[in-house]
């Protein structure tokens, strides 16, 4: 039983953290591009990284700064170009907006770490971004989360925020977030931007342990189209402002403090699925009986990443055969006998045979956890829009939070459960439906 | 250099084959669903199956019949149904399908091999199948190649045939095949159904090994949507009715037999991926300085199964990014300095950096090579309607033969070479874009 509660304020909610987020002219659109992100104090950094042979120049940067220091004050992350595939010049436009972002905070330039995310092979507008960084400083706040937020997404319709708070010592200990992702998305690491703050005192060594498991069981158990990004990164940063004691060994604080952090991360990954390039619904793959944790976790993103049942998910057809023929090549050994699949309620299979099933049922189902869910993804968008949005204006968007908009996209997953045997594994994996706009949207995204 | 010739005849050019094709009431739309091939005299028979868990009866009963005895007579294919998930009631029904065939022909049930495909999780239709045995043993003939590789497609928009001829010790040896399948097309195995004749005489243990190596070249290198079947197989017969000597050890006569027979599995593969669903074109991704071929072919493999990558083709879109990205999480390692990128003639990337290059003529490239490819598919298409078809009334389809229309649209590929470094490992893999179409298909195939 989760012992938290969901409070505001995102990627500032934990203590000692301020935000900020600006357009500094990167985008073409106009749009925020600038995100910063500070600790008041130093903070006990943890990052993972694509998985990726070609790197952006801001993942080779943070890797070496963070095998080099465990602690940082900043996240520095631009939105419109990806500094990928740039070469020496990408790593001394890094280095410069380093230096540039450490010089207005009057910290150490090694206490910045970065991020990037747009075109790949596209340079920073550098003068640009240094000429916005002075703006960018002075918007810092306690408050800053959402322009943060704003600023470091891209194909996203709705920008992603979560945190949590628990009690440590009998007193309060936060971990917030935010993320961007919709496209490009499939596990192998960290498969987008995440960046997490927790005002918990913790030991680096276990920050990353626990950072690294977190994000196995969160953003690398999500597919959106199972391409890797070069520049995916999740960065989490622990400042020990809630001056609750250092954690730092196994226990049931650690286990109690890692299991809030997961909360966080899985709640931002299935932000970025449910926000997957062209997608109308949330689909959550459950999968029991295998080996291993680590086997029923790649049975359930296969079948999530499969294009055929992703292509039936948004024909509203509940073809298990497809579930099944996914499951099947996951590269996972079991007996086809076992095969159980469930969709929502409804058996679909069992001990490897197809189980009669009310067609109609199924396909309702389908519709109606899509609708639910699109309708609150719609109000989701219309609130965060000031002038609102015509097709949206009739749904009854404007009468519930952002907040409770996005918690609501979440709540009607397409739910496939799958048991392969008798095995202790479980692992949960989470997608969207593949349709005609995904295709729209990457047909025409650079030219 | 390939010293041998295009031949007519497909699965029926070999020596003693003979094949049929008919309606026997499997397919809901009446068209052609049942299929036999046969061989006059015992032939060596090798089979590549589906690596899934989830296995159609007739795979695992040829896997068990071919550890058994790698000789025999006859293949029997019906389309419709998958016979997958169908349980001790599916293999029951492979039996007394086996056995029927066996009876019509006056062999022993053991010497007839099986493959189904069409909806998973259905019963063939037993009845009219065991109805339509005698009309089809009846319609067994030396030009039953085209009939029998109607009778085994489902989405495909076109057949799949091809023949060749070379010289052995003075005397003509052939390899000829048949071939169907448009989606759930990914490595892992044989991942479609290949039917593969040739009157060569050579050992079974050799002609295994031959049709191992081959699809690992061939039907192992396509990918259309990354699903693997529940049904795939790759079944290759060699009757030795040439009268050429005895091919039982390497050497230049089974190096001459393995190119041929690799060179006709490597054209139904490009066929199945021109032909993968919704495709405007055939996607030909070449990998060079790898660690090994291996390597090399699983790059290559990844890049062509990308869906960003995929995208991008369909909207004409030069994105080497996306290629680049694809390139880097297939896995091998590599340095990303090292890269290198040519989209046809046009090179777009070297040393990891991108190049300058002229967007509307690459964007121009992709447009001619899908407008080229896509005429001769309709040529081709309108060749094998009696009727003709309004769409393509126009083009000048009429004028060429089936045969040629078939080798023009594969003449067009677009072509992704890629460099990674300076190994020596090198490799291909072939796939198609993604489209609308593909979507429109798959959302709408079974409800």
């Amino acid at each position: 039983m989760a012992d938290w509660q969901i409070i505001d304020g995102g990627l500032t909610a934990p203590k000692g953290f301020q935000a900020a987020g600006i357009t500094a002219g990167l985008k073409p659109s106009g749009a925020p591009d600038l995100a910063l992100v500070v600790s008041d104090v130093d903070a006990i950094a943890a990052g993972v990284f694509t998985t990726s042979q070609v790197r952006a120049a801001c993942v080779d940067y943070c890797q070496a700064r963070l095998e080099d220091k465990t602690a940082a004050r900043a996240i520095l992350c631009n939105a419109g170009q990806a500094n990928a595939c740039t070469g020496q010049q990408g790593w001394e436009d890094a280095i410069a907006t380093a230096n540039a972002a450490a010089k207005a905070l009057g910290i150490d330039a090694n206490q910045v770490l970065l991020a990037s995310t747009g075109v790949i092979g596209q340079r920073i507008r550098l003068d640009r971004l240094l000429a916005g960084i002075p703006n960018l400083v002075a918007k810092l706040s306690a408050d800053g989360s959402d322009a943060a937020a704003q600023a470091i997404v891209t194909t996203d319709l709705v920008t992603k925020s979560f945190a949590l708070e628990t009690q440590i010592d009998g007193r309060p200990v936060r971990v917030g977030g935010i993320a961007k992702g919709s496209g490009m998305i499939h596990p192998n690491m960290a498969t987008m931007l995440a960046f997490i703050t927790c005002d918990a005192a913790v030991s680096s060594h276990l920050w990353q342990e626990m950072v690294g498991r977190a994000a196995n069981q969160s953003f690398n158990q999500i597919t959106v189209d199972g391409d890797t990004s070069t520049n995916d990164a999740l960065i989490a940063l622990a400042n020990g402002e809630s001056r609750t004691p250092a954690i730092t060994a196994a226990g049931p604080q650690a286990d109690k403090l890692e299991a809030m952090l997961t909360a966080v991360c899985v709640h931002l990954a299935k932000c970025i699925a449910r926000d997957g390039e062209g997608a109308t619904c949330l689909l959550e793959v459950t999968v029991t009986g295998a080996p291993s944790d680590a086997a029923a976790r790649k049975i359930a993103r296969t079948v999530a990443g499969s294009s055929l049942v992703k292509s039936a998910i948004f024909g509203r057809d509940p073809n298990w055969g497809r579930i099944a023929g996914a499951a099947g090549r996951a590269g996972i050994p079991f007996d086809q006998n076992n095969l159980r699949i469930q969709l929502g309620d409804i058996l679909l299979m069992e001990q490897g045979q197809p189980q009669p099933f009310d067609r109609l049922v199924a396909h309702d189902y389908l519709k109606q956890q899509s609708a639910l869910s699109s309708q609150a993804m719609a109000a989701q968008i219309f609130s965060s829009t000031e002038q609102g949005n015509d097709l949206i204006a009739d749904t009854a968007g404007s009468l519930i939070s952002r907040q409770e908009a996005a918690l609501e996209a979440l709540a009607h997953p397409v739910q496939i459960a799958i048991a392969v045997g008798a095995g202790t594994g479980q692992g949960v994996a989470w997608g969207c439906d593949l349709s005609y706009d995904y295709v729209k949207i990457n047909a025409e995204y650079t030219t």
